[in-house]
């Protein structure tokens, strides 16, 4: 199931396809994306929002595109400030082998995404038949470049390479993905801290906060457990004391667990699969899901149902997506951080 | 909660304890014990239990100390096929600092097994105001070591010294307790593979296993979510397809969550917090939870309305504690194996 997520959903496509009317059709989500603009005035760090008990008309939507703008625009200055201040600039490496059109486009916004802050980007890209050795000296050429604080490896990797050994090979230090085993172990452990979290599960939970949502004693249930968004989203709410519960492809009744959840996210890649039915009125919905289905974009979450039951909902897109890019960007910028001792401003921690 | 988790409790002491007469008192476990020996003929690899759905009056009692004694009683055949075939004797090394009475005491019942199973060990006491950098040295020559195939530092450590730098610096190879972040990172990932799994959570799963209690698709509720237990008896159930939920401190009514559990296993060191009301009619129950209770160990499960309502149980102590020592056992058995490329006969796999 996990093999259908895109968590890399690219602002640049979400911010064309936001204002699109998209009505109707089993698979296409519901009109309540039309009050996006109107409902997120209460969206930010100043508002409160409490996970209300009672089934809402209406939810708020969680305007994941406003708060991935706010925070790219915190990051340019403070990758400004590091300038002038000590004469560093934050430099984010990317390594794309093969000709995957998504992958492709992913790496192309990542790109887009690092020089409209400011950090300097450096691209690799090697065909689909270059060997696995290759790509091991691109990744160990970068692990030992000053200039790279951050250095990433799109995935899917073509088949005849070990993606364990190439990601394993990336110095934990710049991992920024996220995904080395040793981060996972350290964001797995009580009392231990990764050095970066992955950044989709990151995003998620980033929005959770800016909305003043309250994660501590809660009952979070995850749907899916890929190693890049279910599983570490898991992990992230139990750092915060979240009850969690994981569900996958071999739950049977998962609309029993789900009912149960204040805080519902889904990273599964079905479209619609959660209907109205699956969610307990007054939850807040982070729909990590996003597929393609006749030229639009499809979340996990049948959006006009949920927007019924549920107190909050990312949209899709315009929710989750915006803020994978948006936390690729501040993994790059607290690594160049911590290598060179700069100093956080207030705003802005990694 | 964790911290009053005993995983460690000496085989020894529980062969004196399962004996006694042990009747009511608020704090005791109860007479479904006095069965023992009587339900256990239907354990072992041959027999099958599946998990029943309707209630049960009394519960087969899963004989850990039992399934410890065959495990042990192979390790030593193949203990000693390894050193008639290669000359290789498996070496566990265990560093204790400091005068703690528990912990010298799973230190000389793991010399004892090592013995008994002709397991070489080697032990390190080092005094309680010892540098960081003394363990660090016996650390790093163990590492170096070759008769050494697993390091063991017994915790808790003196408070002056970083856990998180000591526990790193034991070689992955050789990290028999499973404790390492690289080791639990590939325990929390999908198609990764840890080299040793802790000894508690995989003495749990073992268990199971050798019950045939099925795991896929059952719901199975960890209580506590300690680095040692409760974490990864997580990871372990996921990976084997349950739906896992994970209750701890901040869980408001727990009893809620464990109801709904087909497997449970606790692991909080609470005496008898588990009442039979928060069992589900025919769950499995793993009680890792052990405490001296006025002379007498005592689990997290009030056992004796538990065994009215579960199909199975581990008695405390004899159920979950014999596996740990022998789980350890075998990981050491295993990290010889690996190292000098000696093949595991069928019966038993690491």
């Amino acid at each position: 199931m996990a093999s259908m997520i895109f968590t890399d959903c690219s602002s640049s496509t979400m911010s064309r396809l936001i204002h699109l009317d998209r009505r109707n059709g089993a698979f296409l989500p519901h009109p309540c994306v039309g009050q996006l603009s109107l409902r997120t005035t209460a969206s930010g760090r100043g508002c409160t929002l409490s996970i209300r008990s009672s089934s809402s008309p209406s939810a708020i939507v969680i305007n994941g595109k406003a708060e991935a703008k706010k925070i790219r625009d915190d990051i340019k200055i403070e990758v400004s400030r590091m300038k002038e201040s000590i004469g560093v600039v934050p430099g984010l490496a990317v390594i794309l082998v093969g000709k995957n059109e998504e992958s492709a486009t992913y790496v192309r916004n990542k790109k887009k995404a690092c020089e409209s802050v400011g950090i300097k980007s450096f691209e690799v890209g090697l065909a689909e038949d270059s060997s696995e050795e290759e790509v091991l000296k691109y990744v160990s050429g970068f692990n030992d470049d000053p200039s790279v604080h951050g250095i990433l490896v799109q995935l899917p990797l073509p088949s005849h390479m070990d993606e364990q050994k190439i990601l394993s090979a990336v110095s934990i230090e710049k991992d920024v993905d996220g995904f080395h085993p040793l981060n996972i172990g350290r964001l797995a452990m009580r009392g231990r801290e990764p050095l970066f979290v992955p950044c989709t599960p990151k995003g998620c939970i980033e929005l959770l906060h800016r909305y003043n949502i309250e994660i501590k004693g809660k009952k979070a249930v995850v749907i899916g457990r890929s190693n890049i968004v279910g599983m570490p989203a898991a992990l992230l709410l139990q750092r915060e004391d979240a009850t969690v519960s994981i569900i996958h492809s071999r739950t049977k009744n998962p609309e029993e667990i789900t009912r149960q959840a204040d805080i519902l996210i889904s990273a599964v890649g079905k479209p619609n699969m959660v209907r109205g039915s699956w969610i307990k009125p007054g939850a807040v919905i982070i729909d990590v899901g996003i597929k393609r289905v006749e030229g639009r974009f499809v979340g996990d979450i049948c959006y006009a149902e949920a927007c019924k039951v549920a107190s909050a909902i990312t949209p899709v897109p315009g929710g989750v997506g915006p803020m994978t890019i948006a936390m690729l960007l501040v993994n790059t910028l607290t690594s160049a951080k911590r290598i060179h001792y700069f100093q956080s401003s207030s705003d802005l921690k990694g």
